[in-house]
C-alpha cells in the first residue's frame, strides 16, 4: 500500500486552514497511488499552540454536534478515496488527549487512539495520558496500528503492536531538535527489530520554544527508509508491500525466538 | 573506565594459542590504561569448531580440577591488572552453555552469564540456553552486565538490565553478514533507549560456514559510537564515564517515563 506522509507544520491556530492543507495534499496523494495519508502529530491545530489546544480540542466521534473536523477529514478521505490518519487535541467531557484518528477511504471512522506517554512538562499540563496501548485497524489487507511521538521512543510500546499483529504502524510526532537520533536511527530500529513498516510523521520548523526536525521516514522490516524526507514541508510517498513483509518475517525469528519468560520485570 | 574491545577470532580450536592472544592483548589494554578488557563470543575456543564445542568447554570456577584456561585467564588478569570479560563455552553437568564469565582485576571470578537467547539451528543443537537474564558485577566502580550476541537484539533483554542498574553492557559477539545493521544501528539504539553505555566485541573473517563483520563497538547513552573497529583483527579503546552517564541519565527520563502497566502482554 503506497503510504504519504504529509510532513507539515501546517497553520499552527487555524483548523479551517490546516484542513485545506490536508485536502489538498490528499488530492496529490490519490493521485500518486496512496491507499493512505499519514499526518503530523497534533496536524489539525498546531502543537505549541497553549490554550487554544483545549479549546479547539474536538470529540473523537464525527456524529457528534460539535466535531466539524473529523466531520471535515471523513469528507476528504471519502472525496479522495484514500484512508486518513491524522493528528489532533480530542476532548472527551473534560480530559483532553492527545489523540490520532484514522478514517477510512469510505469515510467511516476505523480507530482512535489516545497518546500513552506524554513528553515533558510542556504535554502532560495539556493532556490526559490514554490508557490502551495497542490500537489498531484493517485498511486495504494491511493491519494498521496507530501510535504517537515520545511512545515509538519505549521499545515496550512497539513490541507490544508486534505482538498483536501490526504490520504498519503510523506515528504522527512532533520531533524536536535535538532529537534527531529518533527519526534518522530509532525508527529504523524499531521496523527491523519488530518486522513492521513504521511511518514517522513529523512536523517541521520553529514553533513555540520548540524546533521540529522533520526527517520524516517510512523504515521497512529490514530496517531500511524507503523515504526519507528533509527539514522542510514536504509530501513523500513509500510503499509497505505485504509480501516483502511476509518474506522478511519468515527470515527473520525475533518474535518465536522470544523468551517472555525472562522478561517479567519489564511489566511491573 | 577506560574499555579494552578485542575483536578477534583468535585461533579457532586452540584455547592455548587463544590464551596467548589474550595474554598480549591484556598487556597492550593494561597499558594504555585500561580497566577491562572483552573479548569476541567463544574467544576461549573459537565458535564454529563443530565438536570440539563440546570437547573443550570447561566449568565455570577456576577451582574445579578441569577448569585449566579460567586459571589461565585470572592469572592474565591479576598479572596486568585488569579486569577481563571472556566468550567461552561452559560445561556443566552434560550440559555445554554459551557463556561469558567477567574475572576482576585480583583474579576472581565476578560473575559468569550463559546465553539466554541462542541463534538458529547452529547454536541450538550445541548449546543448553541460560535461564538468568541478568547478570551483573561492580568493576571500578561502574555496574557491567553481562550479554551475548543475539541477546541484544531483544529489547527486552537490554531493559532489564537497565531495570537492574547496569551502567556497561559487555556483550562479546559473532555477528556475521548480512546483520552489519546490528552492530552499526541496534546497538547504539539499545544504549540510548536505555541509557548506558554498550560494548559489542565481534568476531572477524572467515569461519566455517560464517563471515563475521567486525564493526565492535562502544556506544555511549547520547547513541554515539565511542570506540568503532574495522572488518579485521583489531584492539581499540574507548572510555564508559560514569559522570557523562549520570549527567545523561539526569537529562533523559526514559526509565521514569515507562508505564509498565501497558506492557503486560510482552511477559506472557
Amino acid at each position: 500500500m503506497r503510504t504519504a506522509l504529509l510532513q507539515s507544520s501546517g497553520h499552527p491556530g487555524s483548523t479551517a486552514a490546516n484542513l485545506k492543507v490536508l485536502d489538498a495534499a490528499a488530492g496529490r496523494a490519490a493521485a500518486a497511488g496512496a491507499g493512505i495519508l499519514v499526518t503530523s502529530e497534533m496536524f489539525l491545530t498546531g502543537y505549541a499552540i497553549g490554550d487554544d489546544v483545549a479549546r479547539l480540542a474536538e470529540p473523537a466521534d464525527a456524529d457528534a454536534a460539535d466535531a466539524d473536523a473529523a466531520d471535515a477529514i471523513a469528507e476528504i478521505a471519502h472525496q479522495h478515496g484514500l484512508a486518513v490518519a491524522y493528528g489532533y487535541p480530542e476532548r472527551s467531557g473534560d480530559a483532553v488527549f492527545n489523540s490520532v484518528q484514522l478514517i477510512s477511504a469510505d469515510g467511516a471512522r476505523l480507530a482512535n487512539y489516545r497518546k500513552t506517554h506524554l513528553f515533558g512538562c510542556f504535554e502532560r499540563e495539556q493532556f490526559t495520558p490514554g490508557e490502551q496501548p495497542v490500537v489498531q485497524a484493517e485498511v486495504n489487507g494491511l493491519r494498521v496500528g496507530l501510535m504517537i511521538c515520545y511512545d515509538v521512543e519505549f521499545p515496550e510500546n512497539v513490541r507490544a503492536h508486534a505482538l498483536a499483529g501490526t504490520d504498519l504502524l503510523l506515528v504522527p510526532t512532533a520531533q524536536m531538535h535535538p532529537f534527531q537520533f529518533v527519526a534518522e536511527s530509532v525508527v529504523p530500529v524499531r521496523a527491523f527489530e519488530n518486522q513492521m513498516y513504521v511511518a514517522y510523521v513529523n512536523r517541521v520548523g520553529a514553533e513555540g520554544e520548540f524546533e521540529f526536525v522533520g526527517l520524516s521516514t517510512l523504515a521497512g522490516p529490514d530496517g531500511v527508509a524507503r523515504a526519507r524526507a528533509g527539514r522542510g514541508e514536504e509530501l513523500v510517498f513509500a510503499d509497505a508491500d505485504p509480501g516483502f513483509l511476509a518474506a522478511s518475517r519468515a527470515a527473520n525469528p525475533y518474535l518465536s525466538d522470544r523468551r517472555p519468560a525472562l522478561y517479567g520485570s519489564l511489566a511491573v
